[in-house]
């Protein structure tokens, strides 16, 4: 047997902008046009955006392919929805000089992101978050995923943007449950990566939730930065990105076991307080840096404690199968002060005794 | 409105090798497990490629998740095969953690090549081609693509094998027509590249059509050791690679035009000998390396003339809409001598006048 080897060139650095303002829409195309000139673009968005109104003002006058996702949410997040829209940008002659336009949550972000991983093998993507979720978290980063018939997140691909815009004026049309629910991001960010951000967030809680626009900027201006530090360092999730999963791996089984009744955030939140508990059973915090925690979480109207009909045993079950999880028990992203990951032996997600583990939820 | 920058780092140069030999088949499984020893593995391949024995030869005595492509051939190579393939995996509770064995021609490769390119947001795909045009070009260079209920190829991503077995014994099973057909492609490598390998298929060609293995292994390392440097030079198409595409822009429309009655390769060589003819036209070449490129493709068999039912006019039309066309008008890959193709101001590429393809076409 004779061998030859085939070398894969190194990739060379690259980058792309993310732009911050308010009431910016309407300015948006005219930007895109001239930083990718010759691609024919395609919108992707859904019925919520496009009756509230920021689909028009994103397009103006212009006659410009669109494929409206409808009915909004996770049931569309399905790869039925991807082939749906390849085949609507084929019928609209749109080929590999293309350019997709997602304009929406972090939905809409997954589903064209995919989308634009794999036409004609892959074209660039612009990412509108238009959530508090997607604004602080989903659009930066370049994941996409959808589910399958039967499982969450089946196919997917590492698409990074070619360019983000976040209009935070967007956000008056968002509910006010989910508004709220997508702020738990902003915390986590806080936690895992700057304390004077966690200071900014306590100080100026109010101007948030009653959304003046230039706080909303000055927040997405720090979720941004942490972020992209982040994916900067790893960009392919190979280890020091996995401290974006603090509150998570408890989060996602609450998620789960509430049937997707709560929100992400709000499971996550719950998340934020199980790892707190952990952290002082483990002696890497005390109570009064979990109280402060908690006071913000709770002036954000999201949960605190476990739901009373969440079991504890179906959490230890679900975490036993966290897609994340090594010889059926995962790992756990912890914090030894507010605005610094624990990171142990160069890991930022350590091991927990499962007995910690099941006492910190019967205390939840 | 700010502005904030996030940079993708550059990603580092690898490798994958290629192994080449006879008769190696029931020895891969023990060389993957030692290569990738963690990773669950599943095994795509289509019902030719079964029943021949070859994926009885692969496995063993093994139990191993396996799909089998049914009916074998183009029409599977539509999207909904994918999503098939990746909910079969979910089925035999493969994660992220998993690999994707590619056993078969061009078809099951760029079939399984996309699954693993999106299953979990990607997974490693180890490709083990057994016709003569895969072993000669599609197993290497990591382009994959299915089909649209639209138009061919409409999903795809790069996505580069991690390591490739070439065992050209599999070839004794393939009907005559299709060997004859894939190795035209081979013809196609010696052209843009290698005069020595010219010299070799026109010295060796009755052992290659007979089969013998120690001359189809020789084969398939000149093969190798061409496709993999021009991926090398240029892993992504953005210019270089496009070499690898001499004879295609004509054959490409002979094969449309033809409802794909001639194969592939087949068409290709219609499309070398109107490639031979351009470049009398514009005095890159005489009429006796033509006649030399003739005589090569006639002793395979394959069709060197256009065939009476395809009107030129069609064809002129089928090229406008070429995909990698400019302004409606594609750009032909020439060669300038047997092993080196001409290049005019560093494109691979370069314009024809339609009027000398129009003439060429009436000739041929």
């Amino acid at each position: 047997m004779s061998e030859h080897e085939v070398k894969i060139p190194a990739r060379q650095a690259r980058s792309y902008a993310i732009r911050i303002g308010s009431d910016i829409l309407g300015s948006v195309w005219p930007q895109m046009d001239a930083e990718f000139p010759k691609r024919g673009k395609f919108v992707v968005t859904d019925r919520n955006l496009a009756s509230a109104g920021h689909l028009d003002r994103l397009l103006g006058q212009r006659q410009v392919a669109t494929f409206v996702i409808d009915p909004p949410g996770e049931t569309s997040k399905h790869v039925n929805t991807v082939i749906s829209i390849v085949e609507a940008m084929e019928k609209a002659y749109l080929g590999r000089d293309s350019l997709i336009v997602a304009l929406g949550g972090g939905t809409v972000g997954d589903i064209a992101g995919f989308a634009a991983a794999i036409f004609k093998r892959g074209v660039p993507v612009v990412q509108i978050p238009t959530t508090t979720v997607a604004q602080a978290d989903s659009a930066v980063g370049g994941k996409t995923g959808v589910d399958s018939s039967i499982s969450k997140n089946a196919f997917g691909a590492f698409w990074h943007p070619a360019a983000v815009y976040i209009d935070v004026a967007t956000l008056n049309t968002l509910d006010e449950r989910q508004f709220r629910a997508g702020l738990v991001e902003s915390v986590k960010h806080a936690l895992i990566a700057d304390s004077q951000y966690f200071d900014f967030l306590e100080d100026k809680l109010n101007d948030v939730l009653e959304r003046k626009l230039d706080v909303l900027e000055e927040l997405a201006r720090y979720n941004c930065r942490i972020k992209g530090n982040v994916v900067e360092a790893d960009p392919n999730e190979q280890n020091q990105r996995r401290m974006l999963n603090y509150g998570h791996t408890i989060g996602h089984a609450v998620e789960a076991a509430s049937g997707f009744e709560l929100l992400h955030g709000e499971a996550i939140a719950i998340g934020i307080i199980a790892a707190g508990m952990i952290e002082i059973e483990l002696q890497l915090g005390r109570p009064d840096r979990l109280d402060r925690i908690r006071r913000i979480l709770e002036k954000l109207g999201v949960p605190v404690k476990l739901p009373h009909n969440l079991a504890e045993d179906e959490l230890i079950d679900l975490m036993k199968r966290d897609k994340k999880a090594v010889n059926k028990w995962p790992r756990f992203v912890l914090i030894s002060e507010i605005g610094g990951v624990f990171c142990r032996q160069g890991q930022w997600a350590v091991e927990v005794d499962p007995d910690v583990v099941a006492k910190v939820l019967q205390k939840l």
